[in-house]
């Protein structure tokens, strides 16, 4: 089934908002097997709204419209829709009344011109919006329907994923039921991690298993997707596929679905009962930061120390002896003052030295331990200073992870020069 | 003059990519005074290639494409521009040696698929990329100019500046010489700033400028355009106006054009010799992180001190009598404590508290400093928690700098609920 996706309004069209409403609403419909065969961007202009929907409707057999549902009279979906369908605007009583309870909840009278957003054209199917007070709707032009959709994001995305798709997925006939399993690895790239689970779909019992990747530097999401008629049989068709991925992937693989490192690593220390303290260099703070993010209450970690220099954060952590040794020494040493100094069951210390060449960069990473002797990793990370940075907070997030979990910390990664 | 913008390549298509190529390219036309006025998204597909091409000539005087130059076969933009213009392609032996020549300045031999990006359509005008392999063209269709561009970003931002710009401003018929002047202010909304710079624009002593804003929370953009033949007409042009900005900004304006508010601070503490320190909660770092990236050589900022909860930062900093203070005593305690024990000059203290109501938060900022007492700040911000957070770090860098310019830290901003 062909598939188009037109995003309306100003602020779209002239680049003043990035248009994620379009990126997210492509993606999720190709999780569910659908496809999008054209993208179209417009402002708030009616020549231009006529001509895009009739366009559309000319090419594919189903049309998403993104935006201008709101009560201002540069919101011209309605009026336009009505006129491409050659019906005329009539007003939903049901819509009104819901939109007035909308405001009646918030204590406050609904203003005049949103009674605008109750008015469909005739003989439309409204469509719910949960979360807002633009409705969305869909209409029959030419061979192809037409489904209108807030420009709010958060309630695009509601409504495409309670409202649109399975709409679209009867429309095309296909099955209804559809599974999407997700694997969250660090340290591998998507042309090793292709390799590496090369003829994994193969182990569904019966039926299609799509395997696909979405890289985020320096993480790679592995997605595996199957749809059909029976959330039972979809998940006996992917239990063996995901147990291979599971095997393969190994070591790398951090996080399940909506799992993050910070959480399973967040999950393990609450569990027995640790505490965290970290001291980093060259990171712009973030392996802290994103731990406190995740663990708001201090559960967990307990403390971050930051600065510019090692010399810097060596004196705030009194270890000022840190100072005179080499990088590798150093981020030992600081490891364990800040593990000491704040009483923590571990202390993370993570060190960015982007020297030398511009196009690498070097990784200190240190993990103090009670009772064993610290755990270290060394790395050249390939690339600007940006993916010098960002790769080696990861690595300093997951080489706690892999002590936690009792793995190696010294596998390769991809993004690394050859170690000699 | 109609201009439309037709991104290829099935990662923008799917939605893999964000499409920020075109919020770029039009944001980037409508500050030098074009206005897009169609976008197009459309995957590695012939057809839909041809289509795209002769629907957007048929509709628009130039045409950006943007993509599918690269050396793979799915790159077909070439191939598709000659088909539809109607003429071969041939080799363009001049770039053929600037693709070899790039090859041999990083020591490699040219790839043979490479010389696919030096086959261009017949009689095209060859448009320079000195960044990259895909050089750009222009081709007529129909009334239309369509100019091709890589989809790398880098490459297309800095085609699109030197190359295409000037090229549809000729096109246009329009002034060549343009003049874009930004200002950055905190505390001001979109629609406080708007009345407050009412009539501005005319204080112009001839020709036009436009004004323009663009918020991204909680800064917001102010922006003059104009456009004309000389560049010293424009400087004079636009002189009263900027300084009628400055003046009724005020004390709100944190920078001008490329610079930041981290720059500015960082700036002022340089000129002075002076060195800060920061501790704070409830922040997921980011005042430090800011800091610590604009400042990388700690030339200035000499420590960041981060933790979940004040007791647990009172306790980093040897200060664990602050623990049993209310919060805005707590944070005064916490500045004073992280400028002493690091021997700073300066010591920022950003706690952010979104208790209570989930639609709101406490902000509390104190700033240590040598000889005078600290200085304060406390304000309830409306929003929700990221809102809060965001808020709360822009307003403790925002203390520093009122500090270090003489101004009052007092001066309401649009955010908070209204004190009483």
């Amino acid at each position: 089934m062909r598939i188009e996706i037109i995003c309306t309004g100003d602020e779209v069209l002239t680049g003043k908002t990035v248009n994620t409403n379009y990126s997210h609403m492509a993606r999720r419909l190709r999780e569910v097997g659908l496809d999008v065969t054209w993208g179209t961007t417009i402002g708030d202009d009616r020549a231009s709204l006529l001509e895009a929907f009739r366009l559309a409707a000319g090419r594919a057999e189903a049309v998403i419209v993104n935006g201008g549902l709101g009560p201002t009279v540069d919101d011209l979906s309605q009026e336009v829709a009505a006129e491409a369908t050659g019906v005329d605007l009539v007003l939903d009583e049901g819509w009104l009344e819901r939109i007035q309870a909308f405001y009646t909840a918030r204590g406050r009278v609904m203003p005049e011109n949103n009674r605008k957003q109750a008015m469909l054209p005739d003989g439309a199917e409204l469509i719910d919006n949960p979360v807002g007070t633009a409705c969305g709707f869909a209409v029959d032009l030419g061979a192809a329907r037409l489904f209108f959709t807030p420009g709010v994001p958060r309630e695009a995305r509601r409504m495409l994923d309670e409202e649109v798709i399975p709409r679209l997925l009867a429309l095309s006939g296909t099955q209804v039921a559809v599974r999407l399993k997700r694997f969250h690895s660090f340290g591998l790239g998507e042309s090793r991690v292709d390799v590496m689970l090369g003829g994994v779909e193969a182990l569904a019992p019966s039926g299609e298993v799509k395997l696909g990747f979405q890289a985020h530097y320096p993480q790679l999401e592995t997605k595996l997707f199957a749809s059909g008629t029976d959330e039972d049989e979809l998940a006996a068709r992917l239990a063996p596929v995901e147990a291979a991925v599971r095997e393969r992937l190994g070591a790398y693989l951090l996080a399940e679905d909506a799992d993050t490192l910070e959480g399973t690593l967040l999950e393990r220390l609450t569990s027995a009962g640790s505490t965290l303290a970290v001291a980093e260099c060259g990171t712009h703070g973030a392996v802290g930061g994103r731990l406190v993010a995740a663990d708001p209450r201090g559960t967990v970690f307990q403390r971050g120390a930051l600065a510019a220099t090692v010399p810097m954060l060596a004196r705030a952590l009194g270890a000022d002896d840190a100072a005179a040794l080499g990088d590798q020494e150093a981020v030992v040493r600081l490891a364990d003052s800040v593990r000491t100094t704040s009483g923590t069951t571990y202390g993370l210390a993570v060190l960015v030295a982007p020297r030398g060449s511009a196009a690498e960069g070097w990784i200190h990473i240190a993990v103090a331990r009670p009772g064993d002797p610290p755990v270290e990793r060394s790395s050249c990370i390939v690339g600007g200073p940006e993916r010098v940075r960002v790769g080696g907070i990861e690595m300093g997030l997951d080489c706690l992870r892999r002590i936690l979990t009792g793995l190696s910390v010294d596998d390769p990664i991809d993004f690394e020069k050859q170690r000699g």
